[in-house]
């Protein structure tokens, strides 16, 4: 679990429903894996210069209460599942200091190569990663 | 169900992994059901300016081929649920011509007062809208 | 001169002021010259995969008058500039038959070779390009 | 003059390129002159709830090197005019702890009521705001 990844919303994110449009939180919740992945003392920059690449198969996000411009949020990511192949988090979003959940979200990845796009074996390429993320997520 | 809305990828759309984001998606259905409505004779432009919000609760996206920038898509649209208060829609995204899926989704919407954020009756409040959906979504 | 772009205002492209942001405008900017280069009977995507790039080095934008969620639009696009290292595009911005322009814009680009990311004489790399512009922007 | 905007570049915010795409760049300087008017200890949001807004007018930008994901960049924000009806920021776009500059921007706004869209004297309405912001572009 890692909460430390904040967010000021911008302007450009909010639409004429006066609240920040909903293909705006996916993106927020790229940035709190990226965080995830810091906080493990990895590099998501890093992996992708090593071949390996964590393209989207699947999100979803369901949406609690609204959030507006220059509202100051949190965001808690959570590793959910993970094989050599595979990988899924788990998102949760409040205002900073608050209990109160605004959005949750999911998101499905495979492991591919950076060349060729097919799948590999995170164990085997990238075992630090692998570990790290096991023993976090474990915990 | 209408299948005329017709996607070019923008520059924009696209990521430094070659293909587009995977935020974008929702956007496009956005597009989708914004036009399928236009099909119905009605706007979702004048629904507001009568009063009537349709906040996203959810979306889902699952991705199974890449879009690349200058691809021309096609985007199937169809609701799979209507009730007074809520109305769920479910997308497929094809190259145009082509029969192969390279991503669905899905988004649930309440029907909301525009001024409060509040629930209201679409059936009452909108009746056309109400039914002209519920003949095409029968069908 | 080409003046067939036309773009209907997508609810994301909105912000909480009720109007269009000002950053979606280069995007759409960016459509119509993939647009005027495809009136030529040539393709921007094919052009980088012959290893041509024609990234921004500048831009500017005057805005008049706003534009709303599901505005048709109309974009006139100009070369104003053609040189074997370099093209300059203008835009010009209007509701789709109307004649009061909403906005304008420029946008300045150097040749560059797609990989290395280093300069290209164009006229001798993409003759057929260089030769439809120049013939098309003399007019 | 104000510095402490730090950047770090979203996955979301590159294109096919492999670069930063050139229509987040008026984003930043957004963010930036937010963060501008925070540091003289106003608040944009609050600006707005009180009835005045900033619309862009005009906005220019030279890219000079580019921004790649998960990059660390810093913004510089300095008030270049400022008259009662309008006002004008200057933006240096640099790596964080590195002197050469990526990119700069302008952008120009009117003050205009909220409401009405109309153009208003902010050293009348909003005299706490022009003096600060006088005080600091003067020095």
């Amino acid at each position: 679990m890692f909460d430390g990844t904040v967010i000021t919303v911008r302007y450009a994110e909010t639409d004429c429903m006066g609240v920040v449009h909903h293909a705006v939180y996916p993106v927020w919740f790229e940035i709190a894996r990226t965080d995830y992945i810091k906080s493990l003392g990895l590099s998501y920059a890093e992996m992708e210069k090593d071949g390996v690449m964590l393209p989207v198969t699947g999100i979803s996000c369901r949406y609690k209460l609204p959030a507006k411009y220059d509202d100051r949020l949190r965001i808690t990511t959570r590793v959910t599942r993970l094989t050599p192949a595979r990988i899924e988090f788990e998102y949760e979003l409040r205002r900073d200091g608050e209990d109160e959940i605004l959005a949750t979200g999911t998101s499905s990845h495979a492991f591919v190569d950076s060349k060729s796009f097919k799948p590999l074996n995170v164990r085997k390429v990238l075992p630090d990663l692998y570990n790290a993320v096991e023993k976090e997520a474990g915990q």
